[in-house]
């Protein structure tokens, strides 16, 4: 069976966007033994549009149509799919009441430009998208499954599950066995789990295939194993690489870093604290980004300045002049403060050189102190992050809920992060 | 003038590569005015890339072939051309110099699979390529400029440059002139974009054409001008843009909310502190993602219990009683208690129902309530995202930010957030 895709917008053929949507289409479609055949990508050009569904559709089995459901005059794939496949454009009832439906929800008048949206070639039938006003839809034309999806990563990618994947399926009969299991690990890189695997496990099966993709700051695991018994394959191999990582790995699934955290925090049933500096904030939001927040988080402080430091969490005068605000003792007294004004049983504290400007030579721009604990318990610990500033502050984040996570957990907090890179240099 | 790109690999297909070279080429293209009309990406398979090269050929002027050029097997670009355009592979004289050359430098002794990098269509040219092993080489195919680069990024970027562009100037005669402005706006949408234009704006003249791009939270506006007099038509178009978007505009090129926010902050020499209760930090922590953000920010408060907002803020226990921790009088008591606690000349407040959970009849999930000001002079407004969590946080998080934004430079605060689509009622 051949898929073909075909992206469309200015933006990817002017370069101002690099595509990361087919590859996102291209990972999922290996869940099924898929790659594509051949992916074309135009700009809003209706000619160049309508030819390229005829000549994809012609030579492939499945079409996937990427961009252009918009509201605005630039978005052209409804219409090009309707002259493509000589079917005029219709009002879809379907499309039409998840349209009102969107627009009621946010307190939206459908407008000429939305209701554009709900005009659908008359063949096609709606492909649902529960995050955007834009609906999905598809056709069959010459026996080629012709699906038409939203440009905006977050609308395709739970679409893809959803209903391109099962649509693909019952369209090519597709009935191989399969089992697919997806793990998150978090604090070691691509390479180093592909390294170990490599030297761990000498005799990992070519029926489980097992491939690493990067969703920042964390590495989504895969295993697919196609095989007779996939399911026991499967379950054993699993097993065995989640006991190799433990500590590493952080769920399954979509799972991220926060959640996480907050699980392990309700769990053992702790409040936490966060006295942050460099990342500012983030640490804190990243935390009250989850659902159910409220029960293991109820104050955080941002001390940008060593004045706030001093005011708001008691850091003494003395440490800020002696060790300065990015050393173990300010980091360590943030936490005792955020302790004791918020109550808080453990508390994370967080002061670095974010850069670009800031650094010396004793403390270069990258470098960053971590404390966290209970009253009277509490450690600390200094990292490096030569990076850009926001990389800095996300990986610092990050690797500092880590750090609290694995404290919670009884896991080790003395883990080398990402060490296997420096082993090898 | 027409440019196709043709790019090839596995990788690509697989999605285990994100393709950031047909952007490069793209953005490399604007420099002398031209757009990629239409991009084709295939494996490595040879029937496949021989009819794309003839297809492509056949309806551009320019056509770009990016990989395939390595020792292996899987390396087909040359034999494919050779095929595409009817000339025998023969060795390269130039090229077997330079692979020879390249082999000496680094000591090693050329193979079989280095030599096939020597085999290329007779009637080829070769493109120097000063970082790698594989010359690029060029041809032309029924007035078809056809140009062979290789995929690894660090040996195209030189070659793109210095060969790929001064070969396409030759070959097109290139002299139109253009004018690209990229304008970005805050707080309607896209279709309220071009609504408004085209109701405002009925003689948009069509030389300028006018693109929107969502670039979340902001839209970014791009006039891009093709014509003798581009530079003056898009002056007066861009003028004429921004005096009627006026206040939604906050800036140009790649400007974020944070720095156009910072940005005000510093012009008016303030220092603003944050009172957050439902977007846990997210503000802060957008502020300080900036650069610089220590002179116009110091210190932020995280309060997500009400218990935080009395001690921390000095929220009356009446106040949160009486009221509620989502009302006018409580995120108006958390300006003034950031305010007195920090010590900043301006504070921000926000206390909101983020849900999924937590909303009641009277305030149900995605209420929100905001407060702004200095002391003696706080105001608040209301709003309602009745979206998911994270969408929640951040719409609320970007329209506190451009709030402030606003206060600060005197535009109006009462604006009416994406709601052009509600006037049209």
């Amino acid at each position: 069976m051949k898929v073909s895709l075909l992206l469309t917008g200015n933006e990817l053929m002017t370069g101002d966007t690099v595509d990361s949507n087919s590859a996102y289409i291209a990972q999922s479609l290996k869940d099924i033994n898929l790659v594509p055949f051949i992916k074309t990508v135009v700009g809003d050009d209706l000619t160049l549009l309508v030819k390229s569904i005829q000549e994809l559709s012609a030579v492939t089995d499945v079409l996937i149509v990427n961009g252009g459901l918009g509201p605005t005059v630039d978005d052209l794939t409804a219409q090009a799919l309707s002259m493509a496949v000589g079917s005029p454009l219709a009002r879809n009832a379907q499309a039409f009441e998840k349209l009102d439906e969107w627009a009621q929800r946010r307190g939206f008048v459908i407008t000429e430009s939305n209701l554009k949206q709900a005009e659908l070639p008359a063949v096609c039938d709606i492909i649902d998208n529960p995050k955007g006003s834009a609906v999905g839809f598809r056709c069959e034309y010459n026996g080629c499954l012709i699906m038409c999806t939203p440009g905006v990563p977050s609308e395709l990618k739970p679409m893809v599950e959803n209903h391109l994947l099962p649509l693909i399926r019952a369209h090519g009969a597709i009935t191989t066995v399969s089992d697919i299991t997806r793990i998150r690990v978090f604090g070691i890189t691509e390479s180093g789990l592909q390294d170990t695997v490599n030297e761990v496990f000498p005799d990992w099966p070519p029926e489980v295939d097992l491939g690493f993709r990067v969703q920042m700051p964390v590495i989504e695991v895969k295993l697919a194993t196609l095989s007779e018994d996939a399911r026991v394959l499967n379950e054993t191999w699993t097993k065995k690489f989640i006991d190799h990582f433990s500590d590493y790995v952080i769920g399954y699934d979509d799972v991220r870093l926060s959640q996480a955290l907050n699980a392990a925090l309700m769990e053992k049933r702790l409040v936490l604290s966060t006295a942050e500096s460099c990342t500012g904030g983030l640490i804190a939001a990243g935390i009250t980004s989850e659902a159910g927040a409220s029960s293991v988080f109820q104050a955080g402080y941002v001390t940008y300045s060593n004045a706030a430091k001093h005011r708001d969490l008691g850091v003494s005068l003395e440490a800020l002049d002696e060790f300065g605000a990015v050393s173990e003792q300010v980091v360590t007294e943030m936490v005792a403060g955020a302790l004791s004004r918020s109550g808080a049983d453990i508390a994370l504290a967080i002061s670095g050189i974010a850069g670009p400007d800031g650094g010396s030579p004793d403390k270069p721009v990258g470098t960053v102190w971590m404390a966290w604990g209970e009253v009277g318990q509490i450690q600390a610990r200094k990292f490096y992050f030569p990076t850009q500033r926001l990389a800095f502050q996300r990986t610092a984040s990050a690797i500092a809920m880590d750090l609290v996570r694995r404290h919670v957990l009884g896991l080790p907090t003395d883990v080398d992060y990402f060490s296997e890179l420096k082993k090898k240099r």
